[in-house]
């Protein structure tokens, strides 16, 4: 059993299960998840800090590069992320041509794609093989406004949702604090900027989760950034990836308050009915990044005058944890079951909580992409094939 | 080294290289590429004889549905791709919406993501956990829609990038022959439908390609056919993929002629460079799906007064084998070397081919995803940390 931390030498033997479960993707410094003991990090710093002193455009600066910017680097980092951030023409239109109530990462996928179209540089990575150093560095370039563009696109989906025109991105603004401005057209106070900020940051990266791993095949063909992070778009709309918060606050909102808690955790144990927002597949401890948002989210809950929710949430896990405990089979809430709160208390509606998280995954995507970009091969698994072979078409007047 | 026949317990122990060689996605029976013996089989038919009797949906339907149809299945099926043929109006605004000279494999992916915002059975999948039958049924039409529609949007953006209007599907013609005319206003005569049915039927399938892999995986969050098809044509727009053949018709065109075959053939291999359309990472024989394009390429060059191209493409063959085989290290051309030559003289412009790829390759991908459902796991592999850890974060004046 492969530890995930350390050397690796290809070709190594492992145990593989379904669902690729064992197998390694690659040898990474971007981010580790020590799912035993609970931890989490970015090129080695502790999710907790960064969550306390960072904004996300740092920590992306840090995904991408491998070092917390110092003051001209961010400087210069922040300026393309502003070049990037204005929707091209052709890209509004795109998302003025789509129903109003189709699902929005669907919207958000289609208006990444349309992104790609216009961005003159989009297909440059095709040369590196004949071009490996200056193919980097336009990938990069195209990298930073991909994680820009995206996140204008989505405010845009929102606001175009609701009939609300375009709201220009604001280049006095931070990266998170401009979203939400772009998303509702209102400029966020500082507890507001600050859950934004740990929000995106804490939705940045996560090892080789799905989508991550589906922006790493597609990259891997030489594709282009935009091509690929509309792909990974594509996979984190998926209910048993970035839709699982929206089930979770669905439930909370169904509990109605921290008196109905008890009953309701206790009938849904003894139906044996999962409670979404608990349990994750590499986390087999209490997940830090559920620990960071709930302090966050007490304290928002708190600012708005919207204890209720959070009571309730913080009772639900309280009543799961004692039941779970007791069954011997010890489960912890993941991500989702406060990321969903927060989303829900900042006015955010639950078919965009996925776009959220996009946004601040778009980070992950493109920094994984770009540090296997130098030593890249073709993803190229094998199915078993367990079928017929050998047999002979038949004329369509002789078939069953 | 298992040998991708058969069948497989999981967990299994595998050896396993970089790009995931050797690791094992699921069990199929689907396909199988006999990469050692030069064999290609769709649920168990060698591909020979699927492309001397049979025409595309016939195919797209035995994918599907592991049974070659008889003739009220294929009636049902044909129905079903009538039905969703026609562009949606959405589709067509973002297709004009998007500049004329974009990228038409970004332009594909941005139409088939605006596709699944209009679908209103986009994503129930979404309810297989708890309704697995008719959620397996509803994605198995809404994989009929996105092949249909797919190829509808395919051929409308190569006639908007000429400035041409939108030609409506005629249900008289069958599957190839309509995409033709979809594209080229003309209706096909005999040779063209002929090759453009094998076209399709060849790159219908073929294991697990990056693209096919990358809709597998988003499709395993439970997302929607929609966007796991835009996910694979991001994927497939990638030289290492659906572009290769682009690269390879350049180089007979530079050639110009099967007199300069042999001058041009030695000057690569003395300069060590790679010559386009020739090995492929299974096949160590010879392609089974370049045999039969071959012949095919053969007779339509003929018919159409173009017989150069195929001369020249011949004669570049027959040097590299030669080199190859005095080098002791053969070679064989793969089914790139002569789709280019192929869509060439069909009239079609070089950034098309990976769009007619994708075309033919939706049957592959719905069918696998389709497969997978019944069992589905969100792929989840991990990557190995070999970086920093308990790095503490510093103020951006402390930084270097």
């Amino acid at each position: 059993m492969p530890k995930f931390l350390g050397k690796v030498e290809f070709p190594v033997t492992i145990e593989l299960g379904r669902g690729l479960e064992g197998a390694i993707t690659n040898i990474t410094k971007i981010g580790y998840v020590d799912g035993e003991a609970g931890h989490l990090n970015y090129r080695g710093y502790p999710i907790e800090g960064l969550c306390e002193h960072g904004n996300y455009s740092e920590i992306a600066y840090l995904l991408m590069f491998g070092k917390l910017p110092n003051r001209a680097e961010q400087d210069a980092f922040s300026a393309k992320l502003q070049a990037g951030a204005p929707l091209p023409p052709a890209v509004v239109k795109v998302i003025d041509a789509l129903p109003k109530d189709a699902n929005p990462m669907n919207a958000l996928q289609a208006a990444v794609a349309a992104a790609g179209c216009v961005d003159r540089e989009a297909g440059m990575v095709a040369t590196h093989a004949s071009d490996p150093a200056s193919s980097i560095e336009t990938e990069t370039n195209v990298g930073i406004r991909v994680l820009s563009v995206t996140r204008t696109a989505a405010a845009y989906i929102a606001r175009s949702r609701e009939g609300k025109p375009i709201v220009t991105p604001d280049s006095s603004l931070s990266f998170a604090a401009n979203y939400y401005y772009m998303m509702t057209g209102q400029k966020p106070d500082a507890i507001t900027t600050k859950v934004m900020d740990v929000l995106l940051i804490l939705q940045a990266d996560h090892g080789m989760n799905a989508s991550t791993f589906a922006a790493m095949i597609v990259h891997s063909s030489m594709s282009d950034m935009y091509s690929t992070v509309a792909a990974a778009i594509g996979s984190l709309r998926g209910p048993l990836h970035g839709a699982a918060n929206q089930a979770a606050l669905d439930d909370l909102l169904t509990v109605g308050g921290p008196e109905n808690a008890k009953a309701w955790v206790e009938d849904r144990m003894a139906k044996g009915q999962k409670v979404m927002g608990f349990g994750h597949r590499v986390y087999k401890a209490y997940d830090p990044r559920a620990t960071v948002l709930k302090r966050y989210a007490e304290q928002l809950c708190k600012q708005r005058g919207m204890e209720k929710i959070y009571q309730t949430a913080a009772a639900i896990e309280e009543h799961v944890l004692a039941a779970m405990k007791q069954a011997g089979k010890p489960i912890f809430p993941n991500v989702d079951f406060y990321s969903g709160v927060v989303y829900h208390v900042l006015g955010f509606a639950a078919p965009f909580f996925p776009v959220i998280f996009a946004v601040g995954r778009t980070a992950g995507w493109v920094s994984r992409v770009l540090e296997y970009l130098p030593e890249n091969r073709l993803f190229r698994p094998r199915a078993v094939y367990n079928g017929d072979t050998d047999l002979k078409y038949t004329p369509m007047s002789d078939r069953k």
